[in-house]
């Protein structure tokens, strides 16, 4: 383990670690891991042989408060107390929830995120953004709670399918798009191979962006959240069925470019652009589900960056720089989700 | 509203407001109100007129994961946003429940703290420890997440049934004990007259305290535990039937005065004193419970200030000083229990 990122936090700085499987067999003692079904049954062997493993079903419909309760109830009792570290060995929906659970135990135990997907590597293992799910909406219940350390383990990328692969690699043209114009550019040809890399430097990214605005005070954190104000009102209306998390962001960025050209914010031919990028990894760009505007729009007024009902979006200025935007023209959201 | 008690805290500092029942009518635009259905018939009136309230039916059964979740959703349904502010307007339960609400919904949300009971006004209203209840035990899920600001109206205590006002009173001597010897003095007579006065000391002792160890890092905070690693078991022993929770740490009290004299910790003749003072209040000290003692440790072995099954206590020096001690022998416990 040679490489390191640290990332700074109101909590104390954390480091994120990069290597092999063997990450996660060096575990610390005490440790209660939370994991699901498909993670344990590729990975279980790598673990520690006598920590507590709690495996739950894979998906988002484990992001629910009835998990997060078992976990709870869990954890008190198999006779965790303060010292002991909770460890999320999984993609994103183990790590937003075994992360609630452990900032929420006793008031807050440490824990150590060791993200298998690519998703979770690249965006949800770092930041300290922990949470769970309303019917209501997407992450609506949570904290901001920077884990003890993060594990990286490419290893694990490995057994993904690469339908998790092309999830992941949704969050990469994001990073490319809201902050980086050269990773944009190297966006084409396999990204498979250089992954390793691409990893590392969407990691940097985010531990920038989060340096800045840790608990989303400025509106510099919510560059990050590029794709999301339509990509998370597709998962709710979706009952995030049909859609991976990646997936409906692609859609959601695509949307959202249109939405930036179409208040002149947005540089003319990015939406194309960016559309063209997404088509070539095989991510979607549109959804049926577009067509029905008035409940998407319902839903994004729910959205965590919208203030009295009002729409708020990030969005491009052009590939590489992006923005928080309040206060944004229904008219033109309506526009964009009927043209895309 | 003249006088003022600040409380520093790592997220900036709050202000502890002193007044009547105006204090409330005041409250800001967009606020989001619980409130249990014993207060708003009470004082439903004072609140201003075009605030959203939820009222939950009093008693600890309502600081469960299921009105946590209920009162989350409502939160969403009526559209509360990063903005809003959620009131806490009434007792321990409320403040607990309406405090955990507010640090996970979006991530968190400003709260105020409007105390109606003796027992929150004078300790769970400040300091920021929020959270609720497992079937394992009390309190094992929450944050540190302090106010925005705590107004204490002294005319709520006008309504509050005589067990209540007892069932305060018994932190009262708590504090007195554990940090105040003049408090410990004037702990006789109607207490009942020097309300205003009291209550106000005991906050100025738990600012203090907070200050000084706001997340429990040191043990210093610990010393307002003092009663409750006995008490919190006895509630969870009997489902928070029969013992509110100053009554219980009442009895704990008593029980672990005398394991702090059985340690040599505690100066000899003190359990006797605090036993005194309690009776005379009108408070119980001991319980038909104590006898079941193995179901008692087993569930303070649970206790958040135990660390891998080993008893931690806040026992008494003297009178008027208090502190952590890890690691106590399980006999002087049972042996204490038996003897109460």
């Amino acid at each position: 383990v040679a490489a390191l990122v640290r990332v700074p936090s109101r909590f104390g700085s954390y480091e994120i670690r990069f290597g092999d499987e063997r990450l996660v067999g060096e575990l610390p003692d005490r440790c209660w891991i939370i994991t699901d079904d498909n993670v344990r049954r590729h990975w279980g062997h790598v673990l520690p042989k006598d920590a507590p493993v709690r495996s739950v079903p894979p998906g988002e419909a484990s992001k629910g408060i009835d998990e997060f309760e078992r976990c709870l109830e869990w954890l008190a009792q198999s006779g965790a107390d303060r010292r002991s570290v909770v460890v999320a060995f999984g993609g994103g929906v183990v790590g937003d929830l075994a992360g609630f659970v452990a900032a929420s135990y006793m008031r807050g135990v440490p824990y150590i995120q060791a993200p298998t997907s690519l998703l979770a590597q690249v965006d949800s293992s770092v930041g300290g953004k922990v949470g769970i799910d309303l019917p209501q909406g997407k992450n609506l219940v949570g904290a901001f709670y920077p884990p003890q350390q993060v594990l990286v383990g490419q290893a694990f990328l490995r057994t993904l399918p690469d339908r998790h692969i092309r999830n992941g690699l949704a969050e990469v043209v994001k990073y490319g798009y809201i902050a980086d114009t050269e990773l944009v550019e190297r966006m084409s040809g396999r990204l498979e191979e250089r992954l390793p890399e691409i990893v590392r430097r969407c990691i940097e990214i985010k531990a920038d962006v989060v340096a800045e605005d840790e608990t989303e005070q400025t509106g510099r954190r919510a560059i990050l959240n590029f794709g999301h104000t339509v990509g998370h009102a597709l998962e709710t209306y979706t009952g995030y069925e049909s859609l991976l998390h990646g997936e409906a962001i692609a859609v959601g960025m695509a949307v959202e470019a249109r939405v930036g050209e179409r208040l002149g914010v947005t540089a003319p031919g990015t939406a194309q652009r960016l559309v063209e990028t997404l088509r070539q990894l095989g991510l979607p760009t549109t959804s049926h589900h577009l067509r029905d505007v008035e409940d998407l729009i319902d839903l994004m007024r729910r959205d965590k960056k919208s203030r009295e009902g009002r729409l708020a979006f990030s969005l491009l200025l052009h590939p590489g720089a992006c923005k928080l935007i309040e206060d944004v023209d229904v008219r033109a959201v309506e526009a964009a989700l009927l043209e895309s």
